[in-house]
């Protein structure tokens, strides 16, 4: 945890924007995978982490503006607990260190919740996102499930802090970006012909569990980087075939690393892979230098696609004006995701809570396909912590796809891009805290040039 | 999965032995961690798993044994989902592999129910031990969270099927048997003072994980081996230190294996370690050599503690008869848990539809404390698959508190237990199959005698 003092701080701020009504916080619980009792890794809610630093289980808490009053609902441990469990803090104690000063039993948060709304105060709760939420609101405020009904105040109250990084968040994101960052150079020691892929996503877990770390999202470790969600890890990795791994650590604070690398089976890339992947690194080292506070980044990840789509251009994959065919949308075949999304106590910094209000300060998204995925569109501001992910991917199903619409034939080449249908993607990722006057790199560089990767293997 | 004609006679068996309803199963979702879409690894539902062996998130099956029917309800994969997953089996295709032809629309799985319901069929479902489940069961049947009722028959009916290993489920097993041993391997070569019990549990989960397993659940590796519950991993790991290992491997189909180790930071163990050590492998292999068809678990239980009391009054914390101390409940002060428990697709097997059908074969639990800790107490037969992990625990709160009680004077002598308050915890555990004869182990063997364990240190 961070001083109670940021806690406080924190709490106080969001009272302020808010203004009254009360701010209902929902804690996690422990989640069963094949019975109740055999849990997943619990994780906290990062609101509530933000607000309240408590990795603990079971817990909710209030701030009642109208009546200030700031309140954690648990339960203490029975002796019961404490001979499974060892001796514990009371939840009294681990409560104040968040500045907390009054904690109840959770059976009386469901009265305090009826007594507020009949006193006719308005109860603010953020999206549910996990099944158990909504049983909570169900019970608790007898909201049937489906028919929620977020408070916007209360979400762009807690956006607009939290897209802030403070000092201290900053060094503890990167504590998680130099575990991420090797946990990527550990891979490319470790790629070769003949070993699983799971064996590759083995050992990069086993660098962030070594930390005491948890993984910040499941691993993807693939020769088959054309296919953007993918986490199967039972293919033999083949020489000729490259390896895409995309995986960050988490802290024991929660914070996030997110990076990706792309990994040559052989000692060295192929003439054809080394083509495509330099063009991939242009377009990122363009949205690199593109970073600095008053920068839509909308037009950053433009820049990129446009740099995806001349350098494809010069293999005759694509015809006519780059920028053109990306305002088009022409790019999205090679290119169908975003640039790279906000980052901090979620790897995808605050998704549950809307990437409209969190990347778009409230703009409405594109429906274009490619440009939609882009989770982060706004102008950038200092405090920013952001990830920089082009990617070129031959994808087989969209190639089929949109050639069978001859969608696009004015920027498409579709002859030359159907010979490189078995021929994977390429996606080197970093991630960037926006200052007053650019970027800075968070974490330690890991190779990105195919010679500095060809160095490692 | 196993060939089609597994489940189609694990389905049919079920259908005879229920005779008459609708039997509704529900396989587990995606579930998030942090928000909706950054998910923890997908476990499917293990009855499902047993009567479908599809492990797919978001899928719902029924057996209408009135009308003959068997349908899984599901979506196919979207166009959209394809270029971001890669060409995936259809749902129909899967299904088929189960042997099920009719497969519809998670849409339309409401509406069968509600008609069957309607029409006075009985619908039978299972314990919900996700939200999720009661969500589900909320939406399609009305049935508010808290108040299942859920089917008795269809519990036994699954236990009396499940309880019974087939040669190939052994098999499965044994395939997460010989990895699990591996993962107690390799922490035997790796445990010494200076490094964190977090690198322990990260070499431990990266065996698993290279074979493209998963865990069982959730690592122990810990120095305070006394705390049962315990799965903390940032201690450093000291001279003198015993670190407790209890980890294990699940295969790619869902089969679990789970064994535990008790490893000294140093080479040796020191004298103390090794008296108690060797009184906790004496009573492992009391009930070991006692496994049989037709012996009762419980039997075996008071035995491996009598040995532990036995052992133990030869060093001076107990006095009096070993085996009418047991009976009391004495042993509880160091040995507070279960001998074992059945282990399949869940390690422990089928927790989520109750021990008392499980373990008990319907036959009310023990309330005893220590006692009622034993998952597993019914007669044993051929077929059964089951842990031996009996252990010497010196917790100080349970002992502060039963001292504070004046509990069991005559047979405890709490000043020379007091003396071992950081003495921390012991347990050695292996996984049985129950032959027509005697038991034999599964995987391979590890080291469990303390000559043994420290060769490899």
């Amino acid at each position: 945890m961070f001083s109670k003092e940021t806690y406080v701080t924190r709490r106080a701020k969001l009272k302020q924007t808010i203004g009254s009504g009360l701010l209902l916080f929902i804690g996690n619980d422990e989640s069963g995978m094949n019975y109740a009792d055999n849990t997943y890794h619990f994780r906290q809610d990062s609101t509530f982490l933000y607000f309240f630093g408590l990795p603990y289980a079971g817990l909710s808490a209030i701030i009642d503006i109208d009546n200030d009053k700031e309140i954690i609902f648990g339960d203490e441990l029975t002796i019961d607990a404490i001979v499974w469990m060892g001796t514990q803090p009371t939840l009294k104690e681990n409560s104040e260190k968040a500045g907390i000063r009054e904690t109840r039993p959770s059976s009386e948060l469901e009265t305090y919740l009826k007594n507020a709304s009949q006193k006719g105060q308005t109860i603010h709760y953020l999206p549910p996102y996990r099944a158990e939420h909504r049983l909570k609101l169900l019970s608790w405020l007898n909201i049937y499930p489906g028919t929620e009904q977020p408070s916007v105040p209360f979400i762009m109250g807690v956006v607009n802090q939290r897209n802030y990084k403070s000092e201290e968040e900053i060094a503890e994101i990167e504590k998680a970006c130099i575990v991420t960052a090797d946990m990527h150079l550990t891979a490319m020691r470790t790629v070769r012909p003949g070993i699983r892929e799971s064996e590759v996503a083995a050992v990069v877990a086993e660098v962030a569990y070594a930390h005491n770390y948890q993984l910040s999202f499941p691993v993807i470790a693939t020769i088959n980087g054309q296919t953007l969600h993918n986490h199967y890890h039972g293919n033999m990795i083949k020489s000729g075939d490259m390896l895409l791994l995309d995986a960050g650590a988490e802290t024991e604070m929660g914070y996030a690393g997110d990076m990706s690398s792309t990994i040559p089976a052989d000692s060295r890339f192929t003439t054809r892979q080394k083509e495509v992947y330099d063009i991939a690194v242009a377009a990122h080292e363009a949205a690199v230098a593109a970073l600095k506070p008053g920068v839509l980044f909308e037009d950053i990840y433009d820049l990129s696609a446009a740099t995806v789509m001349e350098g494809l251009k010069g293999l005759g994959f694509v015809k006519g004006d780059p920028m053109e065919a990306v305002k088009a949308g022409a790019h999205a075949l090679f290119y169908p995701c975003g640039l790279g999304h906000m980052m901090g106590l979620d790897v995808h910094d605050m998704e549950n809570l809307g990437e409209v209000y969190v990347g778009y300060d409230g703009r409405a998204k594109s429906t274009q396909f490619g440009r939609k995925s882009l989770r982060l569109g706004r102008k950038l501001e200092p405090g920013f912590v952001l990830t920089i992910e082009p990617g070129i991917y031959f994808i087989p199903e969209l190639i089929d796809l949109w050639r069978s619409q001859d969608k696009f034939t004015e920027f498409i080449n579709y002859e030359k891009v159907a010979t490189y249908k078995d021929f994977s993607g390429i996606r080197n990722e970093e991630d960037y805290l926006i200052t007053e006057t650019g970027a800075r790199l968070l974490g330690k560089k890991i190779p990105i040039h195919t010679e500095e990767v060809e160095a490692l293997r």
